[in-house]
């Protein structure tokens, strides 16, 4: 029951030698969903163990080439390895004819199926559903139309208290129903509320990933209480100016966006190339919200399940 | 007066967590010229501390993926870092609309002029020149059109003899006179031959790229003699079917080659990622050209003058 984010890249624009341009992997239940994929990301899947053939979605957040260089290379790759099942790209408009272009120009004919679902750049919309998990999109406030995403576990089952049922002995059928949160009536005749016989599901976990964007509060209900937060931060508080100029966040601001939005974890990254070391950002941000990380090639975060009331 | 190479990517279209798709940078009397392109360049660049700034004529050999995916990044990179001198790049027709498209389409204007300069993909043609460099291209034999470069110094001026000058006293025009082959009368009328006064110019140092290509002789003509040969070596001689078919070459086969074409140096590369080892590879083409070396990213072959005649 993983569920765990791997950078692969923390950089903003300008990649350095630690630090290559932005990419994300998200672990649901072994089901491997990448966020963005800035040139180099097939390189850093790679390096860190990640296997290919597991990636099924893709999620682009806006058309900045730090954020979708990589596509071409991967794409072209999954194809070199035999790629026979489709790989689902969300994405803003325009992204579709990008890749035709691309690919008819360089004369690649893709052996599987590459599917293309557009983005709605302007307001939050269910992206993605499966029986584990839900993706929703939201806008952020960068210098182009730029999204966020945010993946929630679905509530699972109510969990059966063994010794409470363990004297009724319901059928398959009815365990099915109560683990739904049925009532059940045993062989006396005897009704049983749902309670009695069972705890709450466990607790869900959440990831938010908000990519390039200004400090901008309108966020906050998308992403409250998330359980772990990536918020851009490319800059520290001095250059505040800077940043709202080129759409983006200082590492105090991100701190300021975790608090008020309840976090559990922060992740901070996409740091503008002029920090040779990056303390200096985590203790801003950690001034505002002491829960944060700095994102860094490789860093895993796995959020572990906690039991619930 | 450098004349080194620097391997950036030695793997071919798959790029492993060891090896990087192709690219080379030669420098020339630190003017540095990169030699294909493919995904991850400019953060190879960086790793080895090679300066963007200093990079002004980029040669791509063919329009597969490995070869120039990292154009992308790179000249956008180059933008934001503020360049503003002309980028050169020579490549085969279809290049320049493919980069329009890619440019517009991520909407990146770019701040500096990007000079393409098309390839003649099916004759020998000289590329470039400038006054230390000549370099010509000629065509190879591939799945699609590609073309080898060839990097040859340009012969310099004779070098005085300080011994036997010195009681004569030139001018500095005399000099340079001298310098470029001229005799000399001395104050007293005497007649001095060149020959008496100098020796001959260095030897000039020459680098051929034989990008992606099958084992075919017509480019011994091209390669001659050459100090230093880059030949690819996708497989071993055991896949020569695979090799042919996908056109590509063996290790032996560029040993052949090397042998035939008399090099001074055999470097092979573009090998296929189900090579873990590569000594196996070496092995095959020393067999038939002892002085050949693998390329390895970040490797770094420099090639020193020697005194002529």
């Amino acid at each position: 029951m993983t569920f765990s984010l791997t950078i692969l890249g923390s950089s903003s624009a300008l990649p350095t030698s630690e630090r290559t341009v932005t990419a994300h992997v998200l672990n649901v239940h072994e089901r491997f969903f990448l966020i963005d994929c800035g040139e180099g990301t097939q390189m850093q899947l790679r390096r860190y163990r990640i296997r290919f053939a597991k990636i099924h979605n893709i999620f682009i957040s806006h058309l900045h080439g730090d954020h979708f260089y990589g596509l071409f290379g991967l794409i072209s790759s999954l194809n070199l390895m035999g790629r026979k099942v489709p790989l689902n790209i969300y994405g803003p408009p325009g992204l579709d004819k990008y890749l035709d272009l691309h690919f008819s120009a360089s004369t690649v004919q893709l052996d599987y199926p590459l599917v293309f679902n557009s983005l709605d750049m302007e307001k939050a919309a269910k992206v993605y559903e499966d029986d584990k998990l839900m993706v929703e999109s939201f806008p952020l406030d960068h210098k182009i139309e730029c999204c966020g995403f945010i993946f929630r576990e679905k509530v699972g089952e109510r969990r059966i208290k063994k010794e409470a049922v363990k004297e009724l002995s319901p059928g398959i059928k009815d365990i099915l129903e109560i683990k739904r949160g049925g009532d059940f009536t045993d062989r006396d005749g005897k009704h049983w509320k749902n309670e009695e016989l069972t705890d709450p599901p466990r607790s869900t976990r959440s990831y938010a990933y908000c990519s390039d964007t200004r400090y901008n509060e309108a966020i906050l209900p998308f992403i409250k209480n998330v359980d772990l937060l990536y918020h851009e931060a490319t800059y520290m508080d001095e250059m505040r100016q800077r940043a709202l100029k080129t759409g983006h966040s200082t590492a105090g601001e991100a701190g300021k966006i975790a608090a008020s939005a309840d976090a559990g974890i922060l992740v901070i990254g996409h740091f503008s190339s002029r920090y040779k070391k990056l303390e200096p950002l985590l203790n801003e941000a950690r001034l505002q919200f002491p829960d944060t990380v700095l994102a860094e090639d490789g860093l895993e975060i796995d959020i572990q399940l906690t039991p619930e009331g």
